[in-house]
């Protein structure tokens, strides 16, 4: 699938963060049962990325404590790609005996978040990353990089672009193929988003770049839209907007990706998606977590079949 | 401030479009002191135009029967307009009686919607209009055109671009001195919006076009950001999102006035509004309206402040 996005320009290739980044920020528990059946159902959808899970400590992420079994448990499908978080060795020797093809560790573009998000400089942390890329390209794992607070952070407020071009260059040079650039706390706006790309295309072509948006100000399709126009064609989001519920106040879930794709087929891009089924899979989970879809094209498909 | 925008291409004329199109929508019918107050608090905000109400018969739209109350009790700043809708000749009588100095008409791209909605052909419709602006004309009063169903239709699906086109050119010839383009159900995306744009540019000035969204599918801002690529400067939206509940399967609301500030001043562009006093005015007449705020602005902007 990344050839094909790489030579074919109507291509995006759709990263679906839901069963990870998503289910990690949703305070109900939900089954291993449950998980594997979402990434199953997210792959036969058509998604061809699906994050599966993070290999962290149970401690600091609950949500996550069932790795192991979740990555036993999911049918690989062959032209499907599930990777897992792996912040640290630890992490990437369980992700290794689970049997992950591809991991991905995650850097800030902010000092601040940085320090409190993992206790250490952004140099210490690419410091402590050389150590799990190495042992990942040692095993044959692909890598994929995340940088966090691009367009703004909750502790700094505006992020100099030039400092997120630099950890994203930074993590290319560690072997990962590909960047995802995220605003984490859904602040940035479309020329703000360009602005940031111009400065980090700058320092990494854009072929390896993927955008991750937060929809916490209503921003993200719009900031998509304007990463597109850079030439951006990966797009992280998650299905039925999972990672915050929007009802609520402060919510800082991910762009839904059914709006990405309904979005994206408008706009004359494929993406192997096939949104009715995606929309069901939406419906199904938002059930299991006892929450209404954050996506606004499932709620209007549904509307429409009532 | 038709003057500013028109030399100024970093202003956006934003028209609120909350007491009226949003309220009317809204199925709790509010008294006559909240809808004043509204109005007010709005032009307090900054805002140039607030479409304050509608004077169409009670029987079809309950919320709007005391729209002769509404205009003799607002405050009338010197620099805010006031437009009105007026539907037919009556309308425009009980407009003028009430001194309204803007009314609106309102006609539709789509055969099918303009059947089940005014009961006429388009062609019928503009005749129709006809009536209604020569006597507001006579009157003095200047008048704005909404096209409905710009990229879409409930009943016929796509809508011909030309078919946008053809009737905003009709209402200029009756005298409206700008046009806002409407998409109705929300279905619009990006590339879409840019193409019916190209095509209603060719019969009338972009100077003359305004935007009006709707987020039943999310892809408000995405257009108007689309939008303002083609030259448009004119955006109708709604405070919080009135017009539609953004928690109800199917709502149709408006894009909320809010978000569409905070993406426009990331962008480079000014609007006059004063954001955070927006906000608080959206919060007030959603608790009036016992429903949560449509805008994701506010809700961000709220819960930091927790």
């Amino acid at each position: 699938m990344a050839a094909a996005s790489s030579s074919d320009t109507s291509f995006v290739k759709i990263v679906e963060v839901g069963p990870r980044d998503g289910l990690q920020n949703e305070k109900k528990l939900i089954s291993t049962e449950t998980k594997v059946s979402l990434i199953n159902k997210l792959a036969e959808a058509g998604l061809s990325v699906v994050e599966a899970t993070s290999f962290v400590s149970p401690k600091w992420v609950p949500q996550m404590g069932d790795a192991k079994q979740v990555m036993a448990g999911i049918d690989r499908k062959p032209n499907v790609s599930y990777p897992v978080l792996t912040p640290n060795i630890k992490g990437l020797e369980g992700a290794i005996a689970a049997g992950a093809k591809e991991v991905a560790i995650f850097g800030a573009a902010s000092e601040s978040f940085s320090q409190k998000n993992i206790n250490c400089s952004i140099a210490e942390s690419i410091q402590r990353f050389a150590a799990v890329a190495d042992a990942a390209k040692e095993a044959g794992l692909r890598i994929r990089g995340y940088v966090s607070c691009v367009a703004g952070c909750p502790y700094e407020g505006r992020i100099d672009s030039q400092a997120v071009a630099d950890v994203a260059r930074d993590l290319v040079s560690l072997g990962c193929y590909e960047i995802s650039l995220g605003d984490t706390i859904g602040v940035g706006r479309p020329r703000e988003i360009q602005e940031m790309l111009s400065a980090v295309t700058r320092a990494v072509p854009v072929e390896q770049l993927a955008i991750h948006c937060h929809d916490t100000y209503g921003q993200a399709l719009a900031n998509i839209y304007a990463s597109l126009e850079m030439g951006v064609r990966v797009v992280d989001s998650s299905v039925a907007g999972l990672g915050g519920c929007p009802y609520a106040k402060g919510a800082t879930g991910n762009v839904a990706t059914e709006d990405v794709v309904y979005m994206l087929e408008g706009n004359g891009f494929h993406t192997g998606v096939d949104l009715s089924r995606l929309a069901l899979v939406g419906e199904w989970i938002s059930a299991e977590l006892d929450r209404p879809t954050g996506s606004r094209v499932a709620r209007a498909l549904l509307a429409k079949q009532e």
